[in-house]
């Protein structure tokens, strides 16, 4: 059975997509929950993919409201081989855990800092004195509530279920249309090519024009970018590494030319494959 | 004189960047400090200019390793009229502040994510059993830092000097060429126009090539694109607004017809203006 690495603690969001995908592959149930091991980075779990540790790895990519992972952009970045299997679009309902009766009680409020700025104008409006602490997990701050009323934290629903603590306010987001999009890592290419494709390069240094060459490749082929995202090369200011999502698959003739005329104005070329996206309804 | 809003507190690197502009704008040192004003948040500094409250903020808008600040993007889009005077580069050099006398002594280092993550490597190798605590500024944790020798924080070298506190180790950066730059944000266009110009633009929702066109208006053009960076709109998933930095001024004919041309295309576009850039010499 296929074992999957995910960014733990259990009741992290990349759980739950984690389990969603176990649903997919096993639409009859035949999973158990052991599959699924949780991973304290998201760098490590992609390198247990990538050193052959572990079949898969469910990485967070990007959200609605706060934009790029760029840890997982970054760490796609150190490895070769990884191809996406496929990509999942989890929608994300922040829950404020506490066992206070009012939130009038709530002194501090913990979370990773992706949920708390999720939750930013909520809190402004309703927890304006509460001090907010943030964690390394969304589900650290839960030990701390378990034994405190006057402590809360944010968190998936599944993680107030699996640490047996109360919901004051769900969903707390400012936005309600708030999703995660992950995706699945592994070593082998999926068996069918799906309608998007994702790559990332770099370009050769101190060359002008360095950007609109790549991108007029793929213009000139009508091919469209859905999604383009620079992070830095860590080389220096102004050197980077574009990461691009296009709505085509490498099953295309277009897309073959597009990739090899490509690799002459690029350093470094890595291409994650073609995969197909699938929306979960909770 | 001028006015100027920085991210406080006082020490941060924000204010290192707003002292250097102020010896710009005064190169025979007829300012004092008291032109600079902390403000808590990135939003409300650039939210104090945009509603005439004060000249000028000075804000981070790139890193050379942690890629951008999508908190200053985010903001920049939120208002109109806002136009650059000047990018400022400034080489960051993180001090590990402390009064032990050895490593080993430490049992946490606090800091702002940022920092944290820039010297996450130098950490993890001399300080692994250190705990590493996330703080909301830079300087947060010197107060503690002051009355505790087990205890250090990672800030700048300024930071150290007006805390009156030692410094351990400096820098302390995983890579040598960490650069922060800076945008000087004002509702007046700057008297010269620079060599680079920044805008952003969302395009219009559900069609098909949405970036394709906007992009290949500045290849038509030979216009180079420096930089390139998608942020959510916080409306829905694959709907952007894209931050481009081009290596030409608006004072050019081809720049006013790109801008002309681009306007066709997109839904809301901003023009941030054209400026020129100073690296910063410690």
């Amino acid at each position: 059975m296929t074992k999957i690495a995910y960014l733990g603690p259990s009741g992290t969001y990349s759980e739950v997509a984690a389990l969603q995908y176990l649903q997919l592959l096993y639409p009859k149930g035949e999973h158990n929950s052991s599959l699924l091991v949780p991973y304290a980075t998201i760098p490590s779990a992609l390198q247990a993919v990538a050193t052959g540790k572990i079949d898969l790895a469910v990485v967070p990519v990007e959200n609605s409201i706060q934009g790029g992972v760029t840890m997982t952009l970054d760490s796609l970045w150190e490895w070769d081989k990884l191809q996406i299997q496929q990509a999942l679009v989890l929608p994300i309902q922040n829950a404020l855990i506490t066992r206070a009766q009012t939130l009038a009680e709530i002194k501090a409020v913990y979370s990773h800092p992706q949920p708390l700025a999720q939750c930013q104008q909520w809190l402004e409006k309703f927890l304006r004195n509460a001090q907010v602490v943030p964690t390394h997990s969304t589900t650290e701050g839960l030990h701390l509530v378990a034994n405190d009323p006057t402590l809360a934290a944010i968190a998936s629903q599944r993680a107030a279920t699996l640490y047996n603590l109360p919901i004051l306010a769900c969903p707390i987001n400012d936005h309600p249309d708030n999703c995660t999009r992950f995706w699945v890592m592994a070593l082998t290419s999926p068996s069918t090519k799906g309608s998007h494709t994702s790559l990332a390069f770099s370009t050769k240094k101190n060359c002008p024009g360095a950007l609109v060459k790549p991108l007029s490749i793929f213009a000139d082929r009508h091919i469209n970018l859905s999604r383009i995202e620079s992070r830095p090369t860590k080389r220096s200011l102004g050197d980077y590494v574009f990461f691009i999502d296009i709505e085509a698959s490498t099953a295309e003739e277009r897309v073959k030319e597009a990739i090899a005329a490509l690799s002459e104005f690029t350093e470094t070329l890595k291409i994650f494959g073609s995969y197909t996206i699938s929306t979960i309804s909770l």
